[in-house]
Parts: structure tokens; sequence; C-alpha cells
């Protein structure tokens, strides 16, 4: 019944809740609001330090269903090539950063209120039509992650997800509540989540130390497209290194921008964990038996990268054990665990008119992934989300 | 005459002149020594802050040109499966930091005299038994880039490395004099490199900031199998982004570690570029086009990992112009900017009588590529290099 559906897992709502808390803050994160000499409102959204170019132009893409749906609608009937496409279907997040600035409390309420907002968000969308059990909206739920919140909180608002029916994870960023995502301190939230079979997200929003991106003005370039990968690499590496998921193999992680650098990188790691003997004793096993157990959008605006991500997570099996033969992998294989997305309301075009290029771009390279079948384009497109957040039930 | 050598173009020597001046300090980098209670010299390098473990373990591996022959040996007789492999030969560089720590004046004399040392190092080293035009041993010169240097400092230094016969490029980190390598005060550097048709290795010594890897003692496993291969990735995105590559088209530029995590984050890099205009209107071309005006190393250690690459560098062609169809792409003429390596004498074996399984890796991932041809991984093996720096004139 689901196949065929063109599913968008990686896409970013501001709830009028959370942009109006933005819009009272004038401090990172905050959206700022000027009226130009002709009389129109002037919103921009900065959430990084050192933003360039006076923050970005924000207005009802970032907070408005209506908008939304368009959006998808745009895409879902124009872009795709073939018959059997019925719409595009959001599983929609919350946006970084998340509530990463507040304090323990206020993080606990807010979240428990935006996860009740993004229910609602979702519950009363449209239906896809003839396809009745689903929805056009699925919400991934928030964790009040900043310092000197309690385990339990953190566990019951796990809870409080797993209960909202439209909610099929959870988002979250790097830092947990202080000390990054290896911090033993989380391990019930990733029990908790485990047995409730939700998501997590892994999403970044820190980038790196901006230092690193020099003098010259580039504007968001470096920090975008570098610096998000890598911190999304960096926490994930951490996570392997931690043996989280020796801990939970059951956890189902979902990585962002087709998890940054690590899969290019997944080698190298193994190779410096196995020259450091105390740290390949604390793992079961290979680096790169870990990316198999992951999920990986497949946001990364190109077919080699693509392909080459579905390599890896296919060769994870070859290292399970010790040793190892380097053979032939299966791409199809590991076309089952990456995820089309959009990154929406980013990347907009840079005409209004237009469909949306970055949309396109990923689309398009998914169905020239060499190696890949029909079946595992509609795989990507759709059909791995549907099995991975249980939409038609 | 050179088919079927094997050419090992990433491999470091702390010479002698060098190794004396970090014994003589005591800040990073510098060499420890103590005596063990047993009466044996104990000498650590300490090249990075916040070394953990107190330091590598440091002996003639590091110096000694003997010692490099016999791992040379071991690995070119031993480890190849072919019978047309000749020997292991090296191009040598020196080690990180470079001059990194000096005064403009020290740098730029120690950059004379290392470069000297190296030169002779080489041509005194063994010639290749029945190809007698071949050494075993060529070098790469070093700059001294510190902050304070003049231009004419640098760009002599140039000229004096190009005099040199037995060194066929120059080494250097991602600082340049203090503001990265997209300082266009280094235009004078790479229009001298490029006319002496010089291969500038650039390599990574810094990383990122440390703070990213959390307060968990993974030893070294993050700072290098992460903050190395972005270094080298941001150094040259910021290379590309300043339009170096567009002013200097013939300038080759060999990358360390395979390019880091700048092939899988290529796509997302033009479409970062792409979205900001006023960047975009400064390029010449897509940011994948000039990756496939780049050289690679092959260090990399898994199959996977290779293929992709040489996926990266065949598809630049498509990105010449505006417009591009993804289509298949020949992973064989990929094969032909990338270049054996080994890190010697970093990724030492943990047994002292066993053959290095960081070298064996990247032989038997060179083997291992699906889609390259036996000419293709002669190539990768050594001819590329026999060309690059053309050793056999």
């Amino acid at each position: 019944m689901a196949s065929g559906l063109l599913v968008d897992i990686h896409t970013h709502v501001y709830l009028p809740r959370y942009a109006a808390l933005l819009r009272a803050r004038s401090a990172v994160p905050f959206i700022s609001s000027t009226v130009t000499p002709n009389g129109k409102l002037d919103e921009r959204l900065l959430i990084l330090d050192h933003e360039p170019s006076g923050g970005r132009p924000v207005g009802p893409q970032y907070w408005d269903r209506e908008e939304k749906l368009k959006f998808m609608d745009k895409h879902g009937i124009d872009v795709s090539p073939s018959p059997t496409v019925d719409s595009l279907k959001d599983s929609t997040s919350s946006a970084n950063p998340w509530l990463d600035f507040l304090s323990a409390s206020q993080a606990r309420t807010l979240a428990t209120q935006l996860n009740e907002d993004l229910e609602e968000h979702c519950f009363t969308s449209p239906t896809l039509q003839d396809i009745l059990p689903i929805k056009r909206l699925y919400g991934f739920g928030l964790l009040p992650l900043v310092p000197g919140i309690s385990t339990a909180s953190l566990v019951d608002t796990v809870k409080q997800i797993s209960q909202l029916p439209h909610l099929r994870g959870l988002i979250m960023g790097t830092r947990g509540v202080g000390k990054g995502l290896d911090d033993q301190a989380l391990d019930p939230v990733w029990a908790a989540t485990e047995e409730a079979g939700l998501v997590v997200f892994i999403h970044p929003h820190y980038g790196v130390d901006a230092k690193a991106w020099g003098e010259k003005d580039n504007g968001h370039v470096l920090p975008l497209a570098l610096g998000f990968p890598f911190e999304t690499t960096i926490a994930t590496a951490r996570l392997i290194l931690s043996g989280v998921l020796d801990r939970y193999p059951s956890l189902r992680l979902l990585l962002a921008h087709s998890g940054g650098a690590l899969p290019q990188l997944s080698s190298r790691l193994a190779s410096c964990i196995d020259h450091d003997p105390v740290v390949a004793s604390r793992l079961k096993h290979d680096a790169r038996y870990y990316l198999g157990k992951l999920y990986l959008d497949a946001v990364a605006y190109g077919p080699e990268e693509l392909g080459f991500v579905s390599d890896v997570i296919a060769r994870s099996g070859r290292y399970e054990g010790g040793s190892f033969t380097p053979m032939a992998v299966d791409r199809s294989l590991g076309s089952q665990r990456m995820l089309f997305g959009t990154d929406h309301p980013f990347f907009p075009p840079l005409s209004l008119t237009e469909k949306w290029k970055s949309v396109v771009e990923n689309l398009e390279a998914i169905d020239a992934v060499e190696g890949w079948s029909q079946a595992d384009r509609d795989g990507v497109r759709g059909g791995n989300a549907v099995s991975l957040f249980n939409l038609s039930r």
C-alpha cells in the first residue's frame, strides 16, 4: 500500500510557540524584526554565533503548515517522474538549536508543550487521499537536553513522546546535558528510547570552532557545508567509542546529512582504534560494523555520495567478527537504511518561482545512483521511512 | 620501465638536525628523554597539545635511513602479490609540525638547511637495482611558513627546492603565514610553485579545537581519525573558495588521507556555495570541478573509500560547465590521481615482528576496489607517482 510514497524525513518546523519565544529574545538564538522603508516586516533568524549577512530571512515557510503542505505538493507532484508517487509526506522536527539555551525548568516545560503542539500539528494535518491511515505530517519530539536537567525528566519526556501517536521519534543535537552524547548519564535515555522503539534523529547545530573558517567572508558556506557534518561525525564517533551501540543494540539512530563525514572516515577511524589497544578493547566490533546499525538520510546532493554511503552500510557485516576479507558489497542492502530528506525550509531557491534546486538535486541523486534497483530507489524515496517509522500502523 | 613500482608518497622523516632541535626543546613540539629503571633510553615525541599517553615512543624509524629502507624492503617484497613489483620507493617529507614554532629568521635558516639535508639524504640513498636512474628516496622540501616571514624568503625557498634535484615537491601545513592557505599573501608562493612544477603536499597537523573531543579518554583516536582529515578538508575548501585553483590552474596539490572528508562533502559544499550568490560569483566552476584538479593519496584504509574518491575525481569534468546531468563515472579515470602511501613511521604495528597492518590494509584496499583494472591498481601503487614526480627523468 505504502509503496511509491515520497517521504521527507528531514524537514524542520519552528512551531508558533517556539517562534514566539525566539521573537522575545535579543541574543542568539532569536528572531529580529525590522520594518523596511516600504513598510514590509523583515524578520531574520539568527541561530548561530557570528551569523553572517544579518541572519536568514524567515517567513511562513518556517512555521505555517499550509506553506509546508504547499512546498510538499509542489515537489511531490511535479518533480517525481514516477506515476506511483502519491504525495510528499513529512516527518517534521523542531529546529535547531531546540531548547539548548533555556534553563532546566524552562526547557522541561517547553519540551512538554512543544511535543503536544507538534502532535496537534500532525494529528490535524490532512490525511493522504486514498491511503486513509496515513497522515501527511508526523513528528520528531524534543527532550529538554540542557545542563542540570534530571534523568527522570528526560525519561519522562521520552515516555510522553512515545504516547503521542503522531510523534515517531525524537530529534536531538549533540551536546547532551552539556558533555556530549557519550555521557554515561544519558544511558537511561538510550534505554528508554530503545524500549519505546523511537527513532533518534541526530542533527548538528554548532559545527566546530569558528576560528577554523579563517578571516575571509564566505557567508554561511563553511559552517554549513563542513561544520554541520563534522559535528555529526564527531558525535557519532564518540557514541561508538563510548559503547552506546554495544549496550543498546536495538537503538535506532538516524543521522542528518548522510552521516556527515563518518562514512568516508570510517576505515580511518577503525584503523586509529585498532592502533590503540586500550580503546579497541572497549568495543565489541570494528568501528565499521556500527555504521550498518545506523540510518542515514539521503541529503548529500550527489549520486556518488549516496552510492558510497550505501556501500559503507552494506559492508558493515564484513566487520562483525575480528578479521575480514574485502569483497564486493551489495549496495541494495545499504540503500535500505537511507531515507530521502529536504532540509526544508533551509536551502531555499534563489528565485521565488522555481522548484527548490536543493530538493531536485537530492531526488535526481537518488535516481542516478549506480547499482540501485528501482525498488531500492523507491525505498530511499519513501518505503524505508514507512517501515522505520511504522507509518502504516 | 617504471611500471610495477610500489611508491610510497606519504612517509615522514625527522631528519637528524630536526630531531636534535626537538630534543633541545621542552614545550610542544619536543622529544622528551628519560632512562627506564633497566637503563634503556625512552624517547617520546610530543607534537600535539594535550598529547595523551605521554607522547609517542620514537626511535630510529623516525630518523634513520637504514630503518626506512628496512621498512620499505619488508613491505615491498613481502606484501605485494605481483611479480613485477621491484621495490618500495619513498617520497619522504619532513614531519609535522615542520617549522611552525620558530621565529621567521630561525625558520628561514632551518628550512634552507633541512632542504639541503633532505637532498643529501635522498641523493646518497641507494639506487634501484636494474633501474639505474631512480633513487629509492626522493623528498618534499619545506618552506619557512611562519608569521612575519617575507614573501621573498618564501619564493626564494621555492626556488631552492626546485634546484635540488631529489626534491620533487614541498610539504606544508594549513596555517600559511598565520592566516591559512586562503591568504592572498601566498599568491606569489603558488605562482612560483606552479612555475617550478613542484607538487604541494598539504598535510594536517592541528585538527580542530580539542573541546570537540569531549571529556572521555579516547587516546589519539579522535584527533587523528577525525581532526586531521577535517583540517585538510577545511584548508582545501578555503583554497577553492579563495579562487587559488582558478588563478593557478596548473598548480599540483596533493592532499593527505585521500582528501579527508572533502570528497564526501563536495556536493554539499557545491550546494552551499550555490545558495550564496556572492560566494558563487567569485568562482569559475562548481566546487566539484576542482576536486578533479587535485591529487589524493590512497591512505584511507578501505576499498570503498578509494573507489568513492576515484568516482569523485572522475565526475569532476561533469561540473566544468554550468549545468550537469548525472551519468556513470569512469573510476579508472579517477584512479589516475590517486597515489599509495603508508604514513610511516606513524601507525606502527602493535607487535614488533609482524608486517605493518596499516600498510597491508592500504595495499589490500587498492587491490579490492571494484571497477579498477590491474593497470589502475598499478598506477595507484606507483605508476601515477612516477608520472607526477617525473621520477624517470
